[in-house]
């Protein structure tokens, strides 16, 4: 099962290598990961999406909650919390398929931010399934470049 | 002087642990980091935003592609590249409020994603200036949560 860890740390230096050697030290893979600070600048979040079984993962939660310098973690199993991801996608475009991706845009309520003559650089903002099901349709005009934030999650409640 | 570095590894278990190590190894803080697979699954792209003279960050770029795992390191100077980000931020809403902050959605094209009594959840993406503006103009009404993903980049050309 999948889940999205997130965990509120002290602005420090070192936090995220002692986060990430604790999830690859037990051998478990990030499928995402990101950290920026939060508004007060002193704390910086971090939103960790991991797969594994549950047991395994309630450990690593036990564990993360030890290390110094984090102040909480919360972790959301799936459909728990408001999930999004930002993601830049470079597409290849003839003159002809210029106005079949910018359609595909609106629908999706993608922006193009650059524009070159063979080429469209694309926004696209929303949860997992919204972005991938867009990645799918540009794929058969040729991906030139593609860069994910990986998912930011916050509680529903 | 800050550096936006886009750093194409293998997804490999560890990787992310070994690069965030060498920042903090050096004595690096990292701003913002993310990291999540590109479209082929077998690759991920990790942006790291960072502070530093420019001289000791070129001798970081060597070391980094010199990384087991490590295919391609590009490091953009500020306005080198197009840069994007995502911020969720609850923000607290009285009945007299909530018209007031809906306004200043509608004037940055963010949008609210989830409603309760007395707060709203917007979700924002854009430059690091745009989002840092309209965090300011939320402060004042009072921020409960706020989670961003840290910039990514692509290259203009």
């Amino acid at each position: 099962m999948r889940h999205t860890i997130s965990v509120l740390v002290e602005n420090k230096f070192g936090v995220l290598a002692r986060v990430a050697g604790m999830f690859s030290g037990r051998g478990y893979n990030i499928d995402t990961l990101n950290v920026a600070p939060i508004h007060d600048e002193k704390t910086s979040r971090m939103t960790i999406v991991v797969r594994g079984d549950d047991k395994t993962l309630d450990q690593v939660v036990l564990q993360l909650k030890k290390l110094i310098d984090v102040i909480e973690v919360q972790d959301f199993r799936e459909g728990e919390s408001i999930n999004r991801e930002l993601v830049l996608i470079k597409v290849k475009t003839t003159p002809e398929m210029r106005a079949e991706v910018i359609e595909f845009c609106n629908i999706f309520r993608a922006k193009v931010v650059d524009v070159h003559f063979d080429s469209l650089t694309i926004e696209i903002t929303g949860d997992e399934s919204k972005v991938n099901k867009f990645i799918q349709l540009m794929e058969p005009f040729g991906i030139l470049d593609l860069t994910r934030t990986g998912k930011i999650a916050m509680p529903r409640a």
